[in-house]
């Protein structure tokens, strides 16, 4: 049956709400804020950073990290979540998004480049890169976060797995 | 003339089944999977990746790398294409993007960076970064792209042609 | 009260119009063109890149950088501004989005990784990456943007305050 004119556009609003959940997680990650978790993340939604940050955890009891001094002391030195163009999929008031994410911070031993009208500095680390995959449900207040996995890219089989989520049925 | 509320949201879906198509690329790349060149690639479509690697191809031809040794050895030590936010135009029945594209590896011989509530690694190495061109055409099962062109942005002219493309009326 | 069909659309198209505006800004950058100043800057618009670089200037003046022969000294050596996705708010006739963007360069020095089925290079360094701040205004043409603000990514606070923008009410 063919999508009334309000559905389709409620599906793209969204689509569009989705991006802009994805997009406010870096900015919280990298000033310690509260704010993404109060405001995008389910009361019982989990995040998995794999085994060596402790496996999957609820994510409002740790408060995205505002509450872990280790991780203010990251933010402290400079650190930066980049955020790539998202695949994402919507089925009615599901939805899941496949994105890589780098994580970079200030090159503190490399050798300085000099760039014309771009100034002189050590650069940057590209620390990490991971494959994410994100569980979105609708709810009264709007799309939330219901879990986020993400796995290293680093020639291991767990983040090929996430990736190929991306072409599930 | 003004555009009927059922145009106007289908070139909104069209930009936004657009997005997921370069969305999807990475994930195809990242692990051999033929599925991005099935669901995403006109039959006679071609990708160019520059003489360095034989011209323009036939993309269903090559089947996307999966059977290419070499490319599944690449995935095996870890890669991992990342796609910047796309400029995308649509006109009627084709469109156009320009992006940009970054291709990762492990770094294995640099320092290692240990970084507070985020790991010791040696990090990531930026293998390669590319202006991309990519041609779209609508057809009964939806977009598909009819040709992708790209060339290293190491301040030769190829690649900036493909960005001016962006400003072409 | 609930918004017309038409205004919803609206609302979308803005959003859309917003994307390309921030993606059509590094092909401008890494090339020198005038386009971008021209096309998707209001007249009296500001670019803030801090004080390395004088502060709040008005890129109509500037030009974006093309008369410049220090960035076109950079653009021949390869310069690549690769941008994250934006979050973006509209409200009205005035938006704002808060942007992660890394500028690349060549990497000259370092060793040379060959990467299966990619080729052998130096590959490139992340010279900056930075906390973006744009703001828009609707004109009888379009959107414009009255102001861009950015911070490197170094741990210092303006670019977390620029980052915590995206929680404000």
């Amino acid at each position: 049956m063919a999508k009334s004119l309000d559905e389709r556009i409620r599906e793209i609003e969204d689509r569009l709400e989705i991006y802009n959940l994805i997009a406010s997680h870096p900015p919280s990650a990298d000033t310690g804020s509260r704010a993404h978790v109060q405001n995008a993340w389910a009361q019982d939604g989990t995040f998995d950073r794999g085994s060596e940050f402790g496996g999957p955890l609820r994510q409002h009891a740790t408060a995205g990290g505002v509450d872990n001094p280790e991780h203010m002391r990251a933010v402290g030195q400079g650190l930066a979540h980049f955020a790539g163009l998202p695949y994402v999929r919507i089925d009615g008031d599901s939805a899941f998004a496949i994105s890589y994410l780098q994580i970079l911070v200030p090159d503190r031993v490399g050798p300085e480049f000099d760039v014309p009208n771009h100034g002189k500095t050590r650069g940057f680390h590209v620390h990490r890169v991971s494959a994410n995959r994100w569980d979105f449900v609708r709810t009264p207040e709007g799309w939330r976060i219901k879990g986020r996995r993400l796995r290293p890219l680093d020639g291991s089989k767990p983040a090929r797995d996430i990736l190929l989520g991306t072409f599930a049925e």
